[in-house]
């Protein structure tokens, strides 16, 4: 039997909304259930001992490293990087680049985490545009959404990056079997589309990757493909307009309730009706979304995270340092430049 | 008392999926509903005629215009213009051009009524691009959204072109006073966007719109702002993913109910509540969506158009010819033009 070795996931203790205390709750639940994983709290220490002793916590496998200071969601991700070097944020990834760690999370400052993230592990040899992910629900099984913000302005090179990483990780990850990718566009027709996507959906067809063609933005939620690329900036807008609907939805039930006796009693049925088929949608389950095509391992996180959130991205994080995914990415990386020389010659 | 001239309203009787039927019923409501209204049915004569029959219809305020060609939901729309030059939008069209006819309504080819439209019609002085806008509900009001697809690559004076007419619709149409614009954008800062929009940032804040920055992805079903500005491309993705979203509800809903007795009835109980609050989403009331821009009043409908949509979408386009929608536009534009010129002296 192979004796794997422990895997060591940082956590960004200050990152969540609720920070360091959702992540401290997260951590120590993570660390009891899964005595195999080694997990290291990264932030202000007496903060984090602090929680820990009233959480009257033994140490065992979860361990404190200090950073003075702290990333906020105000702060200029770029800058901060510059500007905070002890931030949580940077202490960790600098642990991962030491080898003292595989993996991290945060909940903390997207933007930050992917500029560091990106400055301190440096990118896969390959791939010109980091990318993060977001999961998506849908009729048939869940549809990961590349890029939803790591970069707006994009060019068609990128997105058959964000179709090749997305399909390791959709396979690796989720479990799909050859995951099918759709271009996101304005119509189904190779004719239909803006100027970057016209030239992407070329470059696609002749990628080798399992490409159907564009998806409309109806089709996601439809589950018609397993990975869909887009820009960053469309992608961010879908993505943020995806998670307002529930509100509008309590919103217009709350009015109802307020109407009459009888529309409460059913707006109350309704809700916890609603609140059982829009469980899976819960961000939660999902353990965060990654960043991938850098050289490490980076899992985000909601700023809402909650310990069980945090929890379920350090089980995430482990999966991909355990299935190896940015192996998988190399791999197809090298294939493809094999294939291509072919080509050429 | 003023004596209001009869508007007269053209009525693509091919458009819809349910065509000529649809349209037929829609437009004997609004005849009958409004006998200060004249409604012009245009297509195939025959089909119109019989159906008219079956009604038992007199005509009245209501008459037929016969056109031979029909555009399909698989036409190009471009080319549909050239090759159907007998088409029952074409056909329509010209009545307005040749001042038989105020105003047109179609639920058939979006893009084939937008290319027809524009060229047909021509643009209105000063409006480079015209835009399609769409409703979508919010916590507050109803938000419009421009461009929802006529045009995929904008370019910053387009943005601010769709800010200008959408603040004239909103004001005058939806009755909002001094309507407020926001910038569809990835972050709320004005460093945040990507190339067109920070450019685009720009000329909007000199604009002498009620221009309050960016919005995000977020926010339009919160109703932070009443006109939303974006791309043709990014418009139509928001549009159709939203489409999609009750979609998906019922599919789990569906799902749920197949579990068990009891959850088929919970199931039951909170779909009823939801159609309760989803009435004012459905895009039957809206009365189609306007393209705005051309000289000249054409209003779009949904391919899956209702009689009811249909009636609806008649009232919309007497109403935007009655508030001289079109005169509003244009006068902003002069008053921009004289401001603009000061400026530079």
């Amino acid at each position: 039997m192979e004796v794997l070795e422990k895997i060591r996931v940082t956590v960004d203790a200050m990152g969540s909304d609720n920070a360091p205390h959702n992540e401290i709750l997260g951590s120590i639940e993570a660390a009891s259930e899964r005595k195999d994983l080694e997990i290291i709290l990264v932030g202000r220490e007496n903060e984090i001992r602090k929680v820990l002793e009233k959480q009257n916590y033994q140490l065992g496998n979860l361990s404190v490293v200090n950073a003075d200071e702290v990333v906020t969601m105000e702060d200029n991700p770029s800058e901060a990087y510059k500007q905070k070097p002890n931030s949580s944020i940077n202490i960790a990834l600098n642990l991962q680049l030491e080898n003292k760690a595989d993996a991290f999370i945060s909940a903390g400052n997207t933007g930050a985490v992917l500029a560091s993230s990106t400055l301190k592990l440096g990118r896969i040899e390959g791939i010109s545009r980091p990318t993060i992910g977001s999961m998506f629900p849908s009729e048939k099984g869940n549809v990961m959404l590349f890029d939803v913000g790591a970069t707006v302005d994009c060019r068609a090179n990128n997105l058959v990056e964000y179709a090749l990483m997305g399909s390791v990780y959709s396979s690796y990850i989720l479990g799909v079997e050859n995951p099918k990718v759709g271009l996101l566009s304005v119509g189904e027709e190779n004719t239909k589309g803006n100027e970057l996507t016209l030239e992407a959906y070329e470059l696609l067809s002749k990628s080798g990757l399992n490409f159907v063609g564009n998806v409309e933005g109806g089709d996601i939620l439809k589950g018609k493909v397993d990975v869909v690329v887009c820009d960053g900036f469309v992608g961010n807008i879908i993505l943020k307009f995806a998670e307002s609907v529930l509100g509008l939805l309590k919103a217009k039930f709350r009015k109802l309730a307020e109407s009459s006796l009888i529309n409460k009693f059913k707006v109350g049925m309704a809700q916890s009706t609603l609140r059982q088929i829009s469980k899976e949608f819960d961000y939660q389950y999902y353990g965060g979304v990654p960043l991938l095509g850098v050289n490490g391992v980076s899992i985000i996180g909601h700023g809402k995270s909650t310990p069980l959130a945090i929890k379920n991205m350090i089980f995430r994080a482990e999966e991909t340092v355990r299935k190896r995914v940015n192996d998988r990415i190399k791999a197809v990386l090298k294939n493809r430049k094999i294939n291509n020389n072919k080509n050429i010659k």
